[in-house]
């Protein structure tokens, strides 16, 4: 029987688990850090190209199968860039995410869209300009397909992290949490828009421009059709949706399954699965039922969320960074300085934030995470960037992630003192 | 892009659990029944050989990935024998007997382990031999290992559905509930002792005794040097286990963790991995964090579980039920009376139950669930059953465990009636 091999499955998710909740709490006790940069670090420590290899150099199931561009084998046959437990990652960020959605408040999330979608341009046109040029000057030979890859790789936002430190400090349903929410949703769309753009471009040299917007404007109307759903449809969501389960104590699980749901209907329109949790969330959020389903869904959170972030961080090669360390870093500081200039005007002028409140949803914006290699990936395989391009892909998603919940913490800080003095 | 793959398991995640959910409802207000029958009755009805077949004919990623014995194929590379869902599976059943076992109270699983150890191998000795004379009658021209098989199938009991019932009916921590628990845990022991003996005879022809004998004398020392753990060592597992996380809030899923990576461990000395997240359980059921524990824990398990039911639904292949019928429908009726009659007199006698309670013990007993079918596949890959035969073992595991939450439920009523009579 190979009933073995899920037995290990059992372990490399217990495991993955165990270094993440370690890592967290070392960054929390020690370091004094978000719980969820220890766990992303622990994932970088645990994975197959560092103590990984040391480790289960003899067990390719617990390592292995752990990578999302390893080959996986078992019995002579194989197969190639499919990774089993990237699926359990995949579930638990559209957890994290929809828990997000439950957690915000609607009618502020519908206040601050306006300046949510300025926040979201700026955070696009600044770090693509950044990119394109930065990519133009250090790979002169590239063709155009290439340059504007960069630049797309720069514009992704991941918002896991950045919902996770958050949660974290209790400052997800603030104005600057909410900006953020509605900048990385705005994100996600023009992202879609200019990946579909470079694309075409790589591949068939020319631009369907037409298309693209075609697709970015479907992808607005389903996320806002969903999102309409919830805040005019939410005595109907109660009554057919979470009132048949309330007697058997299920209501909370279905919300949560619709959610599920919900996030992957939306890729069918070409959105990242997280924006479809996050705003069948929201579509939650409305309904009279919020507390009961956020009190039942938080706790499946917290046990799933940080085997996301370490699984991300396993996901890293650090070699492979280390190859392009010195464009790398540039184009790292050029990413980190485009998002926080190209959101914090937006923010402070038309959201009219304080110069704090402007610079946590700058800083907040930053982290490209898994999104930014996804966009990677993508140009990898369209055959429009290179495998050392792909190593700066890598550097700006891990340093982008990593250096955000340091460089935010200063900024909620003076607020906090505040209120300290404040309050007795 | 390869990542549509890793959402079309959400979908399959989400609709595994919908259809789960559904089913559980239907069974509960309509049927009158215990959930997790409609969730089982569900998974057979989206199984690919009901109507996942139509649904999804087109999309092999949301339907053949789902079954443990499909094909996995991706780009024209393939994988025979694994199902990544399967994973999700395992990690369901897990949570659920740990919660099982926190659930349990420790005291009075001590006390009951003689009866429940007696049940055990009364529940074994009698449907072995039902199982090894009805074979020979049946398939006269079979080998020896090949009866043997089919005694070794009949002697497996699945703990997941019986504790499922238990705990929706709040009954898990009675006497009866008690009993049965001990049993599984000497069952699967005993269980491991006969498919060593068994697969060595098909393997060889001979039979190392002494070899298996010692398998089982392992299994049972680690399992009990995890119990006894929890029974001694519980205040030194609060303090270096528990109480490191519980200003973070994390404690719960630390426990969960342990629980998770126990439930591996047990597996390196043979023992199933239930068994394993059971003791485990039980292991922090002795600590003073008990309660909160539970509380964070038991929505992860009533989020999850369901899944597990639906999932072993929907590897059952009528079909191949019905190619033989006729010795299935007997050998499935001896397999139920043989656990009912070899676990109720242990519990009537030793035990000294009422008849109703040593009904429930019995009919508790009846489900072979997963684990008849991993024997059943093991004894397929060794050689020792054909496929013919391996369908019967299909009509043991699905019937038995359709067949007790309907059969147990009159044990349970003339109680709550009498207690209803009394309470006025």
């Amino acid at each position: 029987m190979e009933t073995e091999i899920y037995f290990k499955f059992i372990l490399s998710f217990g495991l993955i688990l165990l270094v993440a909740r370690l890592g967290g709490a070392i960054a929390e006790r020690f370091l004094k850090q978000p719980a969820v940069i220890g766990e992303l670090l622990a994932g970088i420590i645990i994975s197959p190209f560092l103590l990984g290899q040391f480790l289960f150099a003899n067990d390719p199931v617990i390592m292995n199968f752990a990578l999302i561009d390893g080959v996986f084998s078992q019995n002579g046959e194989h197969l190639s860039g499919f990774a089993p437990m990237e699926i359990i990652s995949q579930i638990a960020v559209v957890v994290l995410l929809f828990v997000a959605g439950l957690e915000t408040n609607v009618t502020s999330f519908i206040k601050n869209s306006f300046t949510g979608a300025m926040v979201a341009i700026g955070g696009v046109v600044v770090p693509f300009a950044l990119g394109v040029f930065s990519a133009m000057y250090f790979f002169p030979d590239l063709h155009m397909a290439g340059w504007l890859f960069i630049g797309a790789i720069l514009t992704a936002t991941s918002i896991g992290i950045t919902v996770r430190i958050l949660m974290d400090m209790g400052k997800l349903s603030s104005r600057e949490g909410t900006i953020i929410l509605v900048a990385a949703v705005v994100d996600d769309i023009i992202g879609l828009v200019i990946l579909s753009v470079v694309i075409s471009m790589a591949q068939s040299g020319s631009v369907n421009a037409l298309s693209a917007v075609t697709t970015g404007v479907i992808g607005f109307a389903v996320w806002l059709g969903i999102l309409l759903l919830g805040v005019y449809g939410h005595k109907y969501i109660s009554k057919y949706i979470l009132t048949p389960f309330k007697s058997s104590g299920t209501m909370p699980v279905m919300a949560l399954i619709v959610g599920l749901i919900v996030s992957y209907l939306v890729t069918l329109v070409d959105l990242h699965p997280v924006v479809g949790a996050y705003v069948a969330g929201l579509m939650f959020a409305s309904t009279m039922e919020k507390e009961e389903i956020l009190h039942q869904t938080r706790p499946i959170m917290l046990f799933i969320a940080p085997f996301f972030f370490a699984y991300l961080g396993m996901q890293v090669d650090l070699r492979e960074v280390w190859a392009v360390i010195v464009p790398a870093l540039v184009i790292v500081v050029l990413a980190i300085i485009g998002k926080i200039v190209g959101c914090y005007f937006p923010a402070r002028f038309v959201g009219k934030t304080s110069h704090n409140g402007a610079m946590i949803v700058g800083v907040g914006m930053v982290p490209r995470g898994e999104v930014g290699l996804i966009v990677a990936g993508a140009g990898l395989i369209a055959g429009a960037i290179t495998r050392d391009l792909f190593g700066i892909a890598v550097a700006v998603s891990i340093l982008t992630t990593l250096v955000m919940p340091v460089m935010i913490k200063p900024f909620f800080k003076p607020k906090a003192e505040a209120n300290a003095k404040r309050l007795p």
